[in-house]
């Protein structure tokens, strides 16, 4: 049932910690599953408090660069950020299913989502509470189906996201995109639209590769699994 | 003399381990020297097989993706490396003014370069011995003056890197231009006269960002200064 093999097999001499930061820097890609010597590691990483502490630096940085931007004026000073593992968190559903040692698995994960109950992450409902009250435009751009939309939306407002401009998830004529093509073609038509991009926040590098990337774009930490 | 007060109060309650991912995934720019706080944790770094082992991972992913690549047999596939805490290493250097803790001093930088005495990165110098066994073409290029060429030279060749392409260095008229307009105009340079940049190895996002940036990039661990 798992196929633990190509991940695994590439980790020979590396330490989990090294294996982190490549990933995070991006000199690891197309990953499919934490290695599973790496499950503890990954596991306390994600439930100790250095997780929270490398995301509020994120956080920190974008907010002291969100705070020097001069806006126009006008209402088209925009903030996009991805969905989930960038202001969701679907650490609940992870830490019962190995921390991404296991594949993918689209039936169980969904059945997750569906629950809306994916807890805020803190840092980033800070940084979107400070961009709120800056009076910068807030966009959720998020590679979940249109499908979900409802429960998307009844689980941002239980986890204090209230309000935003707009909320574009993946229509059925996306389906086949990957996350840079649809998402960068996603920023182009805000762009096209009067939006200024001012910055752009994921825990994916699909999230903020590929024009418009957006001003400053910043990386949230996410060691649990990869999208291209 | 020392004016550590712009970075050393940007690090209020965050943690080195922290600020060092933030510094290598480009979500902290353009900081001007590693906080006094965290010279020991640098140097540490620095000094002990971290580093090595980081820089080692880079290396295994940049190898494992050369040999996949389809080469034009052409002699035009070519591979793209900065030079200073790319290929060798100035760490001799930085080990004996604080890891970057202290302000860029050019005089005292210089005078170490021209020694000509920088040891090769090991990991970059098995990379580059598997590109050329591969046979694919080397392209140094790196911020170092024109005027420096000389030195450079030798300082490559006592480090074991014993042929090249290209070495390209700063001429007069691209003194006042960032790294990542000089060296994205190098690469499009190159681009022009026929290469195909396969691969780009550097420790600065400066030298991995701006287009063409090269079919792959890569980014080696730098937490000692950031080249804009």
């Amino acid at each position: 049932m798992l196929d633990r093999t190509a991940s695994a097999h590439r980790l020979h001499g590396i330490s989990c910690q090294s294996w982190r930061l490549a990933v995070e820097t991006n000199n690891i890609k197309d990953w499919k599953t934490v290695p599973a010597s790496c499950e503890d590691y990954v596991g306390h990483y994600m439930l100790g408090d250095r997780y929270r502490k490398d995301s509020k630096v994120v956080a920190d940085e974008a907010i002291g660069y969100a705070k020097g931007v001069e806006l126009g004026g006008d209402g088209k000073d925009a903030w996009v950020f991805d969905v989930d593992e960038t202001i969701l968190s679907n650490l609940p559903y992870y830490a019962q299913h190995g921390f991404g040692t296991t594949p993918y698995n689209a039936s169980l994960f969904d059945a997750w989502v569906d629950l809306g109950k994916a807890p805020a992450l803190p840092e980033s409902l800070r940084l979107y509470k400070k961009l709120i009250a800056l009076g910068v435009k807030v966009v959720f751009l998020t590679g979940r189906d249109e499908m979900r939309r409802k429960v998307t939306v009844l689980n941002l407002k239980r986890a204090g996201y209230l309000t935003w401009d707009k909320l574009i998830l993946r229509g059925e004529d996306q389906k086949g995109q990957s996350a840079v093509v649809y998402k960068s073609g996603e920023r182009k038509k805000l762009v096209e639209g009067g939006y200024r991009i001012i910055g752009n926040i994921g825990d994916q590098w699909s999230d903020i590769l590929g024009s418009p990337e957006g001003d400053r774009t910043f990386k949230l930490p996410d060691p649990m699994y990869y999208i291209a």
